[in-house]
């Protein structure tokens, strides 16, 4: 079986990056390529590196153009993607890397979105708990934020297992420059970002912060409340997550603390993750870094316990382009459709 | 009356940042100029930035060498410090931009550094509570570290003005790579380090740890506990500190939550630094890049108070080699010589 | 005396860059501050950098606002000088680093710029033999492009000898990305420069080529041809050119080739710039890097004699945002005013 | 039938990268992978990019490591190669990423590399006329250097054609770090190339100049000299080569010069690469950037003439590692195999 996609936004970041994935694939033709204002321009003026789709021309995006494919990807800015979905078949898959079908709660959407909810599809990261039988035959899916999906594989294998207090949990982030998408803005021009580090969206008001808690929240049962603060990375691409939580006291006590304790909580990350293929636990004593996935659909984890403040430190590296979106994406697109789960994304990183 | 300077580990990072201030320095002379292993060398081989030095050769980091100055700057390897300065004149104003007389707990400097405690020298953190009077006249002071000074004026203030609880202190930094020293190691050579961050240090172990809950503790009265991550950024120079702290109930008890907290909180830092001449609270909604504060002696801050987690957030931007370093240690000299504190210090960042 | 000086264009690169250095110029005042779109905004929203200047207030670019200072520098988009100054009383210095007053050549002009010839003012590279008898008393200066300025500095010294040929010059530069200046494009953000290299205004099109040309042709007597290529690097600052012109045989006769000849060539660069203060000839077999003068007013120039092919390579460092443009403005201000030469230019370079 | 291969000096960035390629190649199965110092490591502790191969173990470089496989990649240090190739059978095929056997001509690699030579070996540029009939079947391979490709992939079209002078090319180069191998030197960690351009190997001394003008004058039947000057660029992989070369007047008599001349020097560019699945000449006006080939086996390039020094001037980006080092390599096996020449190739870049 061969599966016709289409691709939409792609002259935008995600929209290369899901190209560029799918141009690979070996179960995908690429169908219709479209954009907005980009329409009519050949993908080689937009997306240079995409070399053997370089004559393609873009099309409008419009209904006509994304249906009669198995698969439509939209990669459209948010508030866009309710409007075409609706509009396609009810048997096309359609796939939102966008995130207006990520929150549950109506409520926090429009908090922090400040525009009506367009309602909730199943969320395509494969590695939560559950979400692998709701992603399979699923026609719907909501790709999870690029940031969110960091720090959901940082500390999921803790807040299942029961061993992390929810109340307490903070993370740092630092994104290269393409999570902030290809767009013509002073604070985003290479002489400002090189050699420079900065924060954004801080004290809670970072969109990803709802999602982050929701996940949490689904794996551990429990309300989650997270303190979330993004920077920016002199770095195109990569997401280094820095997560931690108070150990819960109920767990902390059935090891007594100390290297009992800290082995156990290691073991709880290394076995949750043992079956996953795009999960890497590294060996006790090696960080992650962003290098080691870039371009990749690898996640690469480490965690360490502080016994100073009792807190598990979960460090999580991914590209934000690739298993932040549109490797997640391809990932769930294979779920759902019944492919092997690693079809078209077991390369390798490139380093250096 | 103008001050004759002498700078030991001329060949290091911090060592060049030293002279680079002082060559500006409308008050000093640099004297001798010294070095271990490239004793003899041109400074211009080493530091090809440092022009109207160039000519000058490195000497032997001996006594010798480094008495008969009214001031040694020390840019030692950690250990090192104490027996140099043991046989310098009592009189003579040393100032080790090392690690070695930080630390007040012998036990705490044996734990991290696994070397016996060298004693304690005046902190050359000005800006830390009654600092000031300590730097007045000494002979002795220890030039505090990047980290812990990037992570001190995130959170002095609050913890000055008892609006934070000690126990759940998140601090995540990111360096340029200078912090590590120019050393020929694998780990920090360009092709690895570009395009990439990491973690390094996880869980508590990295050194400046004990340092940075020694100064909030100083400052509160309360036994600070942190939790301290840094993590390695893509840039040469400039450290991005994002610390996280609990309000503390009494404290938020006075202001009955939400915008009125948030007002109190910020106020704090503003006032706390409304008169120190390097540290700029930026105005509200700016956040701090390291990029303004590049090459200067100054620090730029923000903060903001999320009431989804009852934290302050404070940002604090640094260049690691001058504010961190150098700067901050001709801050301190000019300090205890009685020059104008600013002096020779006063140049804006360097940006774009 | 003490000189007061305005700064148009106050907002971008070229402007913030002249502020930064007037800031700390001993003998300058800083009045007007001034902008087109960004009248009425505090100067540290937009340059964060310049701590000291944060607060005062830029106001609109008007011949009112930039009258009655002893100095005025234009930092304005081309076309736009010729207006202003020629309203601006005579006796006031004005200093263009724009490019309208740079060519001698009206029909040079117009074939590059395509816009009215607006006049020739005297040129801002002092180290242009003659230059420094013209700019003493000069009321109207043209601050040289940044790469001229490199260029021009490279092979200056073989130009002046008669030493090579005038037909054949290759000129390759690499210019951060400042050079082009604080401007929202897609083809400028960080994703797309950092980790890339590329040329631009390849085959004769850049309008700094005549530039170069008519340095070099001044210089020489000659009538001199460049095929100049300029590429865009990953870093926010410098300029490294890479020039290389054939040796004249009649030059080279007096020597016999080889080793001798290589010693001749490399004796004229050396004594060309002997008593330049800001021109470092390095050691031979040092090479220069842009790092190595970033942020300050110092060129370092390296050359190397190919018999292979018969020509002298000269490879020239500078700041393009200093040496290239606002400190050689400062540098040709401090000659025209009478002050000495390295007035407020004396700083090293920030490294690394 | 499936290939298996052996890869050398795997802990390096060439072997790393060869890894890299062959991880995803459909026809080829990696066998032994070798080492000097790091035998007995996981290559995870090296290479952690290379997420799927991160369990196996390095041997140690030797012939009965290496021996039995149907090829063999050394990626050794120069010197190395032709002691383990004689004692491998002569039907296996070895492909050397390393410079011992590139140069035909004995006085030219003892004059650039100071040691005996060891021999001549089929040249693995299968864009260079007539090599892939000498690839075919081939069972010792010469992979190029990085410099060379790029520099023959510019200029190969016009020289063959006869279109331009041998006596007046001028190469100017800018490499990523990564071609400096993952060596720990102080030069190059990343504190000192972050933000820093520097030439090296000026005048005529790079070992890449003769490889440059044996492949030149090959194409051209003419003895052709090259200045070659290459320079370090702040980023960890690419190169960018700028190439100018004199147009012969027989060439342009047949043009007449100016519009006409400049399009059929275009047109020589664009009918030689038609057929090459990995050349791509750009749309006229667009120009190859670096990143428009991160980690592919493309090489994109544009041509301009410019008429003021009669000259033209090619610009060509590869990945220095993949296009520049082990696509070339695997490309070369295809070829010499007998298999698919794209075949584990056809990958787009990576951007942005």
């Amino acid at each position: 079986m061969r599966i016709s996609a289409a691709v939409s936004g792609a002259s935008g970041y995600a929209g290369g990056e899901v190209l560029r994935l799918l141009a690979s694939h070996p179960d995908v033709t690429i169908g219709a390529i479209t954009a907005h204002s980009n329409a009519g321009t050949r993908l080689g003026e937009l997306q240079p590196h995409l070399h053997s789709l370089a004559d393609r021309v873009l099309v409008e995006t419009t209904v006509e153009n994304l249906a009669g494919h198995d698969v439509v990807f939209l990669a459209l800015p948010h508030g866009k993607s309710a409007a075409v979905a609706a509009q396609l078949p009810a048997d096309t898959l359609v796939i939102d890397a966008g995130a207006d079908h990520r929150l549950q709660d109506a409520a926090e959407w429009e908090k922090f979105y400040g525009s009506p909810h367009a309602g909730t599809w199943p969320y395509g990261l494969p590695e939560l708990p559950g979400a692998r039988a709701r992603l399979q035959g699923a026609k719907r899916i909501a790709v999870p934020g690029c940031y969110p999906t960091s720090s959901l594989l940082a500390l999921l294998p803790g807040f299942s297992a029961g061993a992390l207090l929810p109340d307490d949990v903070v993370i740092v982030a630092a994104s290269g420059t393409s999570g902030a998408g290809k767009a013509a803005k002073i604070n985003l021009i290479g002489s400002e970002v090189m050699g420079s580090m900065s924060p954004y969206g801080v004290g809670g008001g970072h969109r990803h912060t709802p999602e982050i808690q929701q996940g949490l929240s689904e794996a551990s049962g429990l309300d989650v409340k997270v303190s979330f603060t993004p920077t920016l990375a002199p770095m195109s691409r990569g997401i280094l997550t820095t997560a931690t939580a108070k150990v819960a006291p109920g767990f902390a006590a059935q090891f007594g603390g100390g290297q009992d304790l800290a082995a156990a909580l290691r073991r709880i990350w290394v076995d949750s993750y043992a079956d996953e293929p795009f999960i890497k636990v590294l060996p006790e004593g090696r960080w992650p870094s962003t290098k080691s996935v870039q371009a990749s659909n690898y996640a690469a984890l480490q965690i360490a316990y502080d016994p100073n403040v009792n807190r598990v430190v979960a460090c999580c590296a991914i590209d934000n382009l690739t298993k932040g979106t549109a490797g997640g994406a391809v990932q769930s697109m294979n779920i759902a459709l019944g492919l092997a789960e690693t079809s078209g994304l077991s390369f390798q990183g490139v380093a250096p």
